[in-house]
């Protein structure tokens, strides 16, 4: 591979670092040049002004559904060119299997979270967070939460051990969010995030401004945050730290989310002896992680925990697990295991080792000063450490190898396990292998809080478990305290940390306006034509039909209670119903309400109006008497489309009876033509 | 009044501070003595475990609506003795309005949390966050969020503006999530805020260990601080800014919530000409927030923007309104206002009007040099400035007093008015007074980025409105920015401030042996007698009733398209429903399959199952055709007490047909007996 200078892409130019600023970036297989990255001399601050003055304007100016498509184009995009970048990952010491988490796991985010968007946002430019709050007794002053797009930009600070992924699935909420990016990966891997991203620019999807690169350091950059900025962070807590302290940061209050590599633990469960199904998978999932992009991933598990009574079968059968597999060049498929991305790596991971075993564990398999492979590599085999007496080796469960290498480790009870996993102060990932749902149950109570995302592994579903190590889009990944406090992705959950939460105060009316949908209580336009006769494009927000008005008599509801068999007493019997503590009598059944409703306002005729798909939210409010009469209002509530062919209308229903008052509230879902 | 010494509590102890730690704290209204206080010699390191230690495993022990009732009985005891409070109150120099905010309010403020907690958060320890995540076709695996109690302390360090609401409207959140606090209330007027703290411990509800008070300096509180605490702060950016830059805080990724005064912006719209209701409202809020609490709020309106063309007059009025104000003894009732709290924060007021004034803005109204009442008293008037060049006035927008003042200024056009809102760099709150939805939905999507709350008030719901100074406990109080970028509140999101999201990953089993739920696919135990004729105490989760199974003929549904009228094509024309997208030939209507689906399951007699209240998450997940068969399963999904009387059962329905294929599934809910 000839040394290829990477360029930065700032205010929509690719732009490279002066000469003084640039450094060589050697490979993990051999040590030979791959390219020469810098941004000396880049104007960090106009970056920033290019992303809020161009870039989020035109973000803003899409709806949530507009952004998700384009999503799904980057990623079709990064798919369509993922050979060029596998050929790109082999320097980074990654095998194949470890390049597809990268790359097409990080094409899959996009996609995930294009699906997210269309699926749990509006096509419209505000997200409502929960219900309405009554505040007041006639209705006119409401409160609401909303999220609007934070005005500012969001600044990417990405690890170089999923250089793909790692961009991606920060990329994915932030642009769904409706903010602009600056992405700065790390440098050790820079080629390949850099390549990732002229895939995305070169694909012309994205509007001008909306994603800018650094391949180098960041200069004077944070000097130029404010507080509608983002910073997120992956990477070690040592930087995390030396970021998140900087002035600027803490003055203007800015949004900081740090993703710390932590001391995940494995937790075989006490009822998994040696011979249960959970033992294997315990030791498969120990050995996976350690191995698996040579153990440099912040969620992998750096202490496998194990009922003292079978610390030695655990031992043995890790160890030989690790006896059978092969490290060598990644390029060739005999090899699960490749390098580590650089020397310099490798040396950290050796002296961690070191710090372990000075703590007190021993080396079970494996030789950390092995030397694999050519000259100028950075292969080493992996290492299985053992804390004998894990309360006393403090650094097991501080001191992160950042590489090929896990600290197994006896518990004598549930308790102390749940102790020893909390004592690693905070973590992004823990796995628990049990099949008793009292233990799963113990374990979760006593150490939820300490841990961001955990796995429970057992024989029924261990074949369709995605791993410990992998953080999924739709699932929140980060953890408390040593894992850095912060949250990404988590399907919307992600996209809302790019956003600001209001609580609005006001008439439905007016958020009627602001939300482009309507509000029970907001204006409502009676419309002449049905409204089932119309497209989606035709149907107005607040159209309403009002429908003719239907007695219900107690013939009726004896009808309907043979027909459906539902015969209960506060339908049937005067008496029992009078003596209930909520009837004066005997009342009409909830689903005959709910029937009529639909006979007083569907339009037979086949029409744009397809289906009746769902129903939400409903509230039966003032019981219906015999000689009560019943009408209905219906109105177009939101609309979002699905494809070019389908989409969903939500109509707000409203049964009145003869006094005006609400007998029934309810979202009606119905699949419509567009 | 005599000098009383103020004590700490601290690991169940009332303890006083030693000799040499101990401060005067004057009256607000003359400068005399009203308390010593002071916290030296208390070991906070002791009082940190005694929180974990004892205080949280007791919390944690309770249930969400346990803990609830606990805030109810706490409130009621506030109440109880709240003309206790009143009397010291007005030593901080607030009149009695000014009390009720703070005394009143703070009690309201636990009622409301206790009512959210009871009906918002399940009677469990763990809160569900969001729906299940398919993460496998099997759907043996899957993503379901949770919270968990954090297991650590919160420390709330609290303002002088309001001492006992301050304290209660962030313990109220707090002990609900299971987590024990340690308050440190400002001194200014700490002699409040400990009585309200001495009733709460008297009327002995709480568990040992669940609030400790500090009433002086936190110490080396803070080297004490862990992963797993939270410190919540309300005052000024600059203490915040030392607080939250503790090096504790920031290497162990302690959640720091900030809640700091903002430069809160009202605006009067484009719409709202002089004699409009809008332009009267705007007027008297502004002169409201100016003078309640005497302009000592973090929410009170500092900026008080107008088109240009109505400044004169908007000055006039407001002007006219402060000189009918009278300010002197709060104790007086003709008194509007009383006095600052200390002659040292009169001083600082003083010290920005006059940065704003050097900044170019004028002396409208009102004399900043004013000495109103006894000496050693802390009284103004109330000052208005005006900027008549916003933009060239920096002080306006980055100077807060903390005091009666606040600053006029004019806007050119609406997009004028919105970076002049924007200018204050993120705040608390907003108001906007205008009777156009266009305008509110153009200044609330311009700008909502920036402000936590927005307020939009007309004619039509000022009368309903609470105030653009009043946070409430349903909605999120904070804000991005220079107003801290914290949130407080809000309900249950108030809450999970305090709990760990973490996202599991396992089996239906294993989520329903942890969360106390039954989920769909996990374990069912069919009962021989029927769910109905059992009282909820005898309910279990995943109790299922599995019903008999029934044929639906054509003739049924045409039965019952004639009875209710709903004649549908899809039900009625065989060649019309072959034809639509999604139907193969006629099907069942959703409502007829609801109600042959109560006639399956429901059981007639009288029982302990009351009436069906509502239904959620109705979807039809594959049509029933003529000849098809349905049968129901019917399980106990969660069960929650309303009162002693009364409960909600919520049961998970689950339709199948003759090939065992789920027709529709949705949760319905019911009022049971107990």
């Amino acid at each position: 591979m000839k040394t290829q200078q990477l360029l930065n892409y700032a205010r929509g130019e690719w732009t490279p670092g002066d000469t003084a600023s640039l450094t060589e970036l050697p490979s993990a297989l051999d040590g030979s040049p791959v390219a020469l990255t810098g941004s000396g001399g880049i104007d960090f601050g106009g970056m920033a002004r290019f992303a809020r003055e161009v870039g989020g304007p035109a973000l803003r100016a899409l709806t949530f559904h507009q952004r998700a498509r384009m999503l799904k184009a980057l990623g079709l995009a990064i798919l369509a060119r993922k050979e060029e970048l596998y050929e790109l990952n082999y320097a980074t010491g990654a095998t194949r299997k470890d390049g597809w988490i990268d790359i097409e796991g990080g094409a899959g985010t996009l996609l995930s979270f294009s699906s997210k968007g269309r699926r749990e946002l509006p096509d419209a430019h505000v997200l409502l967070d929960g219900q309405l709050e009554p505040l007041s007794k006639s209705g006119l002053f409401q409160g609401q939460h909303i999220y609007t797009s934070l005005q500012g930009v969001a600044v990417h600070i990405n690890a170089f051990n999923f250089p793909v992924w790692g961009m991606l699935e920060k990329l994915a909420p932030t642009i769904l969010a409706g903010v602009p990016a600056i992405v700065k990966p790390a440098s050790a891997t820079a080629w390949l995030a850099e390549a990732a991203f002229r895939v995305m620019i070169e694909a012309d999807i994205l509007p001008p401004g909306a994603v800018q690169l650094i391949v180098g350091g960041v200069g004077d950059l944070f000097d130029h945050l404010t507080g509608q900025d983002v910073v997120s962070f992956t990477g070690s807590a040592q930087t995390a730290l030396k970021l998140r302290t900087h002035p600027v940061i803490q003055r203007e209050s800015v949004k900081f989310i740090a993703e710390q590599d932590s001391l995940n633990a494995s937790i075989l469960g006490p009822d998994a002896a040696p011979g249960t199904p959970e033992f294997d998978l315990f030791v498969a999932e120990v050995v996976n992680e350690m191995t698996v992009k040579a153990g440099q991933k912040c969620t992998a598990i750096r202490r496998a925990m194990v009922p003292a009574a079978v610390l030695e079968d655990a031992e043995q059968a890790i160890a030989a697990k690790l006896a059978a597999l092969s490290v060598g060049d990644p390029r060739d498929k005999v090899n699960g295991m490749g390098a580590l991305v650089s020397r310099a790596q490798r040396d950290s991971v050796r002296e961690a080792v070191a710090a372990i075993t000075a703590g007190g564990a021993r080396i079970a398999a494996g030789d950390p000063d092995s030397n694999i492979g050519p000259d100028g590599g950075a292969f080493m085999s992996p290492v299985l450490l053992c804390a004998d007496d894990p309360w006393a080796c403090e650094a097991a469960h501080d001191v992160e190898p950042f590489g090929p290498v896990a600290t197994l480790m006896p518990y004598r009870d549930l308790a102390d396990a749940v102790k020893l996993a909390n004592r690693g102060k905070g973590s992004l990932a823990l796995s628990l292998f049990t099949h008793s749902g009292e233990v799963a149950r113990d374990f979760v109570l006593g150490a939820g809080a300490f841990h961001g995302r955990m796995l429970i592994i057992d024989r029924d579903n261990a074949k369709d478990s995605t791993g410990h190590g992998s953080p999924l889009p739709v699932l929140v990944h980060g953890g408390p305290g040593r894992a850095g406090g912060g949250e990404e992705m988590g399907g919307v959950r992600g996209v809302t940390h790019y956003m600001q939460r209001t609580a609005l105060q006001g008439s439905p009316a007016m958020f009627a306006a602001i939300t482009s949908q309507y509000i029970p209580g907001g204006p409502k336009q009676v419309i002449d034509a049905h409204p089932f006769r119309k497209r989606m494009s035709e149907l107005h927000i607040g159209d309403t039909l009002k429908t003719a008005s239907r007695t219900v008599t107690v013939e009726d509801i004896e009808h309907f209670a043979h027909f459906t068999g539902d015969t209960f007493y506060a339908h049937m019997d005067e008496e029992a119903a009078k003596a209930s503590p909520i009837f004066e009598g005997r009342v009409a059944h909830g689903y005959l309400i709910l029937s009529f409703a639909a006979g007083l306002f569907v339009d037979p005729a086949p029409g744009p109006v397809l289906a009746n798909t769902g129903l939400e939210n409903l509230r039966f409010l003032t019981p219906l008497y015999p000689g009560d009469s019943m009408r209905v209002e219906l109105t177009v509530r939101s609309k979002s489309l699905k494809s070019e062919e389908t989409g969903v209308v939500r109509w707000a229903v409203e049964i009145f009876n003869q006094k005006d008052e609400l007998v029934a509230t309810y979202d009606l879902l119905t699949e419509n033509v567009p």
